[in-house]
């Protein structure tokens, strides 16, 4: 279906120009979860420009490259966000092609897409289908499609084992669940850490799971950033979460972990390689430690929900007061 | 100086398909400093191609568009960044064009520009020529010379009135600094906010003055993502630090304000509006954001170390301890 949605596309703007922007617009943890494909267009693609905006700047201070050959994909869980329905109806506006994703079909974003495309959610969801992955299927079948993409089959084959892989993976990490909850259960700050595509699960661990559902204080330092100023503020007492990538960028991850072995002490890891994400393709791996790393934190999530009797769903303002 | 460099790469180039991408390359508070040319190509430019990359991520996983239709362009203070300095010569093997910019010109990172440049630094830096300025006038001339810019000649006179009205903005805040420090002086964590290029005084201030000078918690929140995560943490006693902006991504920052006075209670703003940025060009003043708000921040910096009897210049790990 997104292989054909795209071939329409691609088709709709070869008479025009052809394709050479990709933006990805939306807002907080969907917001994060756009960072793989673009991350995977920046690494991949030799001539697609790619953008990532939070939706309310792509609205107020949209970039002067976006337009007919452009393609935006906005994400939005309900489909409700208003800064994300304005961005798509400015990408459409501006004549880009508009694909957005939202899991509720029936709803404000949906006008504004070109396409609409549902995705999995929750416990039971197939990751092959997840917001995460089916934006980065986009991304891959718009390089494939526009500039052919080497690891093309070996990308799409990893979609299809990711769900066994984190499967495995959440099971081996169960017990190291509820060890994380118990020993950082009274923290007053986070901090999480990760390189590549593992730098924006960090990031939505670090924003919507510790401070908008746990409001625990948190910063995501991307593990290459840390030795230029964060690095400071560790201390044997200051947590950290640090997320090891399985690809390019792991010797980063290495080299953040060496140091917290020597001058921190309170610190987990969470290993995409160990946790046997290379098994679903040594080429295609890293892109999606992202999506990886995610399933397995959320149960990092729940158990610390539940120890601190703070359900993941209690919230002080959002949705519950004006802003 | 800057615009015959760049009429020598562009007609370098211009044999081999011109320039198609600007890559900016560094670390940590350098890292910072690039953003805002970065945000300035991303925002002006129809077709060039625009990245930022923390070096170390670059080296290890860079995109496979650098070659020999970009420039790169690196910057260290010292010019010793190793990672930075392996970037510079990563960026010349791929055969990019190759910027180099650092205060002291014989430096390690010199050998791998095909250009360095110098930088003015310090309490009398004339702004025009300082490291985020030389930088944004580099992308802005690259974007005049191959594509056009309709403010090309408003944004090299707002170069030149820039240190005035800084320097203005300097003695106008020098109070409001001194009663930062004492009214902030005990905090454990202190947040940043801002949008467009404010977002990267905000990172810079938070990672490399809070974390690494003064070893005092934090993060930088880009004020449109705050209400989709973070603000569930505010409370009247978390602090906050509210930059905002004078360009089209005010009225996010102006939101964040709204509901900071309301469920907030301790923060203070900064305001490159009324602080009278604007005077230097108002088609072009937001791109400088950033440099203006860190000149004034540096102040609040040093009356903060000076009450805490820290200075910025103590590390416990930077320099001093192998990493």
């Amino acid at each position: 279906m997104i292989g054909e949605m795209i071939t329409k596309i691609v088709e709709k703007k070869n008479g025009i120009g052809g394709i050479q922007s990709v933006a990805f617009v939306a807002c907080g943890g969907s917001f994060s979860t756009l960072y793989p494909a673009k991350y995977f267009l920046d690494s991949e693609s030799k001539k697609l420009r790619a953008g990532h905006y939070t939706a309310n700047e792509f609205v107020h201070a949209t970039p002067s490259y976006i337009g007919k050959n452009s393609v935006v994909v906005t994400i939005s869980h309900k489909g409700n966000t208003p800064e994300t329905v304005e961005a798509a109806k400015k990408a459409q506006e501006l004549g880009a092609a508009s694909i957005a994703l939202t899991f509720e079909q029936d709803s404000p974003l949906s006008k504004y897409g070109d396409f609409v495309l549902p995705y999995e959610w929750g416990p039971d969801a197939d990751q092959k289908n997840s917001n995460v992955v089916t934006v980065m299927r986009i991304a891959a079948e718009i390089l494939h499609q526009v500039e052919g993409y080497a690891h093309y089959d070996e990308f799409c084959q990893a979609c299809g084992k990711l769900n066994a892989v984190t499967g495995k993976a959440k099971a081996a990490t169960a017990e190291n669940a509820k060890a994380f909850a118990r020993d950082y259960k009274d923290e007053k700050i986070i901090y999480t850490m990760g390189s590549g595509t593992g730098m924006s699960a960090a990031y939505s661990y670090a924003i919507c799971i510790l401070m908008e559902m746990q409001w625990i204080n948190s910063s995501a330092i991307h593990s290459g950033e840390y030795f230029h100023g964060p690095f400071e503020i560790t201390e044997p007492d200051v947590p950290f979460i640090l997320l090891k990538s399985s690809g390019r960028t792991r010797p980063l991850d290495l080299r953040a972990l060496k140091f917290l072995e020597k001058y921190g002490k309170k610190f987990i890891t969470l290993d995409a390689q160990e946790l046997g994400l290379p098994e679903i393709g040594k080429n295609v791996c890293e892109f999606f430690d992202h999506i990886f790393l995610t399933v397995i934190l959320r149960q990092y999530a729940e158990e610390l929900a539940s120890i601190r009797n703070h359900p993941l769903s209690e919230r002080r303002y959002m949705w519950k007061v004006e802003y």
